[in-house]
């Protein structure tokens, strides 16, 4: 106890190197300064601190560290950075302008010419009746008031959601979650219900020999099966990723969200779509959900795209029916920064230039060649499973050299991959790393130079990670079958 | 099913008026644009949307609606926008220049400058060996990460936080959540436990007749008694904001927070403070928990105050303890844009911006006024009950003719709250309003003389919600007693 019972309100006395301008602290100065003030990375260790590059600046689709060296950003950061690291001027004057007018406004005192403008805005991005309801912060809190939307609602408790995706890590959105990390401490959180989407790994729906059809057929046997056994009338919404992002850009078969949506409606379930990964063009359609004809979900949850990463923005959008229903009671969810002014400022001015600059179109070319790279990577690479791509966003699969299916993201990852993520960093790569996925989704203003580049930058380092898993001994050398575009 | 296979990627058509500079659409096209694009509001239902005023620019403590009456921000938006609404020229310009030259590094990729500064400032600034170990975008999430860090320091599940609280809407957040906003869905999380804190409505710790001593250590007493019932060894954290903000602005009384202090330090609990409404200045000390003498919490978490509401940041600080014992082990709670760098560069820029200004020394200076003014509603007004204020943060408590204790917030207001409610904007105010209380924060640089104007206002509101509460009919006139200070 006494140790606690300290001086807690000592004279505050601060560096005042505090007040140089921004950018002329030393390498020494920010490593000295680092290692006095330790602080925690998130899904890592918290010593990974020590490992992670000193960013200086960026440009384009480079980023730089304190040594000068060049990386390519092949992720765009945690896929969210998809303009790249220029942000557009008129992001920057219009952010500038709102900071200098009116910074902020709290969403139950006021309404802004901002928030009416992006309003109508997303009315018009958005196809249908969908409408921008609710403007958080994170991708989680927009799944959070997402899934309060459906529940309050539809008065049920239960959410389906799938086993590999990611929803968030805030307790709905963690719960919802069907990867590892919902272990860390939102799992115990009653109401939520994992479903097997078309993509196991030990299995295949339909049996081995099913054809395409016969196995998106089976799956949604399976998960309508498994809602008579939840209970219809128990269950608020499916929640999914339109493609599954950080679980491996999984691209639902022809047939499967149609499916979805007629079970949907069948049992009077909210299709709630996360595109927080995708939406904004990523996969080469506005919105992830777009890529499946006909198909238009109850629930829209964006993130990342919708800023392009330039400020913390989220958006909840729901359909006509849904709004409707809460003109006489509150949402039940809410944020101080809801609706935030210069963060709208920010993603309004970001969804212009992409619409004025074709960006979705952009990728929609580049496509192509996108995927003949990640095929040709998963032709020539033994290490590499399959691939599967859509728009500008790719993921290989590593298999080792039993052949085995990628394992789950949370086993330990194969000592070779830290030779790989070392030649990786050397070849001049910065990513996010989810092995046994290798994840490609740089920004979308990439030119075919560069990303020609940067596929080759990734073709030297998975020679080094074939090396790393034994594929060149000699006897293995011929062993090995690329599927294209499989599971 | 037929009505929602629809045309879901239709030709994107927007509104040429998009590119027509911020500022010049006219309060005629923003409201037919707003009838025409509905959204939701939060606490309260949808249709509010109608009735909230239009904000155009903001000016000191001022806000303007669009038809150019002045507003006075009588709670600084959502007792977070403590500069008011003009945000520093180096605040602005820190902004543009981190967004033109790195707007956006991932937290588990690279390390900036400024999250550094940011870091080692915070370290400054937090007194002991607290230091910041991550920076989510909301209040909601840094509790959410002060709430995983417990859990797993401890490896214990259960939290134990106040009734009459607020930490938040997301799952965690708002299961913690003492009023009844966690009832909307947050409520059937497991391993939240509610304790009484020393101002409960009905009853009086001790007895009507203690003394605040006995009070206090008869609240401590329950509070041990049920941690014994609970199981020392099951719980993580007592979780409590150092001076609650939404339930009342409830300043502990002397003793009480050291002896939740040595209570934790008996059991191994750890000491969780949500400094998110009171941090960075509003009680006159940099933080609320510094008011009470030798107190130092194991974790904090923080928001608004630390940027002035210019951006949505927040902060989730710990013990040298803590952050250690996550250097082998990930903190299990994440988000894209933690350590986001243009929100901290807005922080950082706003912290210096309090530290320069010396504005926590300027609240110190104008709280005896602040707080003669509340005396003075108090003494005046009949449907006053009594006040409690701290530094630049007040609570009025107001009473119906039956001298009855506030109601808690769910409860419909009494209809004179809307007469009340249309006097404050007719005179000038504008605020959250959560009845029984009448909650003043204006923005910490208000002036001796805006700062009796405001209250002058306030006063008149005041006189329209005795009247309309029946106070002003004969009988009544003198019955009322006032109690400074009181519970």
């Amino acid at each position: 106890m006494e140790n606690k019972l300290v001086n807690t309100n000592p004279t505050i006395q601060v560096d005042s190197a505090h007040f140089e301008p921004l950018g002329t602290w030393t390498s020494d100065k920010l490593n000295a300064s680092r290692a006095a003030n330790p602080f925690l990375m998130t899904w890592v260790p918290g010593s990974a601190r020590n490992n992670v590059m000193n960013v200086t600046h960026g440009e384009g689709v480079y980023l730089y560290d304190d040594k000068g060296k060049q990386y390519l950003d092949w992720t765009s950061q945690a896929v969210c950075a998809n303009l790249g690291h220029d942000v557009p001027r008129a992001v920057i004057e219009t952010a500038a302008q709102q900071m200098a007018t009116l910074p902020f406004v709290y969403g139950g005192v006021g309404v802004t010419e901002i928030r009416t403008r992006m309003n109508q805005l997303m009315a018009e991005v958005l196809p249908g009746d969908l409408r921008a309801a609710v403007f958080p912060s994170s991708g989680a809190e927009a799944n959070e008031a997402g899934i309060m939307m459906a529940r309050r609602f539809t008065g049920r408790p239960k959410v389906i959601s799938w086993y590999r995706s990611y929803h968030g890590a805030t307790a709905h959105a963690g719960a919802a979650t069907g990867d590892f990390r919902r272990w860390y401490g939102s799992d115990q959180v009653p109401g939520y219900v994992k479903a097997f989407n078309p993509f196991p790994l030990f299995f295949n729906h339909g049996g081995n020999n099913a054809t395409e059809e016969e196995s998106v057929q089976a799956a949604l046997n399976m998960l309508e099966e498994q809602i008579l056994n939840e209970g219809p009338d128990q269950i608020a919404s499916i929640m999914m990723e339109s493609v599954v992002g950080a679980g491996g850009c999984l691209v639902m078969p022809e047939g499967y969200m149609q499916g979805i949506r007629a079970i949907c409606d069948e049992y009077g379930i909210l299709m709630h779509c996360d595109e927080v990964m995708v939406g904004f063009g990523r996969t080469g359609q506005m919105f992830g959900f777009q890529n499946y004809e006909g198909v238009l979900p109850d629930i829209v949850s964006a993130a990342k795209g919708i800023s392009g990463a330039a400020i913390p923005l989220s958006m909840t959008a729901c359909s006509e029916e849904i709004m409707q229903f809460f003109d006489d009671k509150p949402l039940g969810w809410g944020s101080t920064y809801q609706a935030h002014p210069v963060a709208i400022a920010v993603a309004y001015e970001n969804v212009k230039h992409l619409l004025q600059h074709n960006i979705v179109g952009r990728v929609q070319q580049m496509a192509p060649l996108f995927e003949e790279c990640m095929q040709r990577l998963a032709n020539d690479h033994p290490c590499i499973k399959q691939y599967r791509a859509i728009g500008m966003f790719g993921c290989l699969d590593v298999k080792d050299m039993d052949g085995r299916n990628p394992k789950l993201q949370h086993e330990a990852a194969h000592e070779a991959f830290n030779k790989y993520k070392k030649a990786y960093a050397e070849n001049g790569l910065v990513g996010l790393h989810r092995y046994p996925h290798i994840h490609c989704a740089p920004p979308l203003i990439i030119t075919e130079d560069e990303l020609l580049d940067g596929f080759d930058r990734l073709d030297r380092s998975l020679t080094v990670l074939d090396e790393a898993l034994g594929y060149y001994d000699d006897e293995h050398r011929d062993d090995n079958q690329v599927a294209a575009a499989g599971r």
